[in-house]
């Protein structure tokens, strides 16, 4: 049965093992140099302990699941491991990532042998059973397929290994650009004393698109900083790429004057709010 | 009963005209310089002809309803009318129209004491009876909500004149931004080749968007730079009231790029497109 390594088990990491531990797979990590409550909440629910010689030699496939700035390391770190064994498992990136990285993790891996797959996972990792789908681009590989195949729908994204990646990121900068244009119509709204008025008419209008978007602000207030960052990463991407672009950066730039004019400090301790509540914040 | 002048019945006037009529009023034009077509229509629906002179000492609400570029020649043509007479009805401009003009219109009929509302209708003009709201601001006038009450919806938005103009500013240029989201968006996923399988996404977590974009984005093929223009002027109005504005402006550039680049030269000939069939043409 095909074994597999997650490093390392954090938020999504430790819902993907749960899946494939639940239909019976087996599933290591390297938690020798992990925090206490990774180790206890990885164990938990089954993720047996390998080193990382020890996974490179005897797992199938190795997936990299952490924060932006570790991406790198970690595929460096399996990449020094792999050197001298006759055995190597395939690499997995599912991380957040921008196009370069994916690029330069691309170039690295093959200048070695070592194989490597583009990923990225769609879904919230506490709703994973229900919303999650994973997509991957590059060399298509049918046991990666057949694995996932049986916790997750995934789909192949075709053979430009970036793909993945541009997915991730157009998909999760799609309804955040679109919540900035909520931002600034409501700030003109706000302006005029229109608010309510002109909220209720789009959403006779539009009741779809503000059902969307109630779901998803409630936690703007706490994260607009990290959004007007995941915008700029868009728009990088895009001007990188040579695709024109003007709303990404917009966007960015408008959750930057959100955060510089503390719009939102009065409901930054608290947790969720309803989007006319934050709506009406933005003046 | 109260008498409602339209000046001039276009789309939208004759619609408001007809039910006007329906409900007993008695509306009149002035058709004796308008074009043999609208004089017909007009005619048809049972708009009765008075001059202009006639109209400002006879009826009781004169609407004005005109092209943008006519707006204010024909707020100086009643103003003109209605020196020397003692009694005059009240102008009513539910034009779409800048809120600079808005200023100006205002200052023009204080100057010489004519009594002037702000208005804007919401709704397609041929789905006015179901869709159609009116919303009006300035000074607060009962006998005009009563009338219009009679066959639409009306709202009072306060009393700064220019709310009434920023709110259909604002409305209408809310799902034209969102639609520019769109089609950024796609533009990159038709670069990466990813175009179907991310809109699929996207319509799984965000099918009440899709839905209402679906709607609304038929023609845009047709009108791609009259949808720049629009964007430009929520934009230049956004710039003159010192909100901030980063969204307006983006939108009205990637439209700009859209008509440059030719990219719906195909559509351009037919009515209304598919969203699918529309996003897949930007690249």
């Amino acid at each position: 049965m095909t074994k597999v390594a997650i490093l390392y088990p954090g938020d999504m990491g430790v819902n993907i093992a749960k899946l494939l531990i639940e239909k019976g797979f087996d599933v290591y990590s390297d938690l020798d140099e992990r925090s206490e409550s990774t180790r206890k909440k990885a164990f938990a629910i089954g993720v047996q302990q390998l080193s990382i010689n020890e996974i490179v030699s005897e797992v199938d496939f190795v997936v990299s699941l952490v924060p932006p700035s570790a991406v790198k390391d970690v595929a460096q770190a399996y990449i020094d491991a792999c050197d001298g064994q006759n055995r190597i498992a395939m690499f997995v990136d599912m991380n957040a990532k921008s196009t370069d990285m994916v690029k330069e993790l691309s170039t690295m891996f093959k200048a070695v042998d070592v194989p490597f797959i583009n990923a990225c996972v769609i879904g919230r990792a506490a709703f994973l059973r229900d919303e999650g789908v994973v997509y991957y681009s590059g060399e298509q590989v049918v046991e990666w397929e057949n694995l996932i195949n049986n916790i997750l729908e995934i789909k192949y994204l075709g053979d430009q290994v970036t793909a993945a990646t541009a997915f991730k990121m157009c998909f999760a900068g799609f309804n955040k650009t679109i919540t900035a244009v909520f931002f600034e119509i409501a700030t003109a709204a706000n302006h005029f004393g229109i608010t309510d008025e002109l909220f209720e008419e789009i959403n006779r209008k539009m009741s779809g698109t503000m059902g969307d978007i109630s779901k998803i602000v409630g936690n703007y207030p706490k994260h607009i900083n990290r959004r007007k960052q995941e915008m700029s990463e868009l728009n990088n991407m895009l001007v990188s790429e040579n695709i024109y672009t003007k709303m990404a950066s917009a966007a960015a730039l408008t959750f930057e004057e959100i955060a510089d004019k503390q719009y939102f400090r009065s409901l930054k301790e608290e947790g969720s709010f309803s989007l006319m509540t934050i709506l009406k914040k933005l003046s």
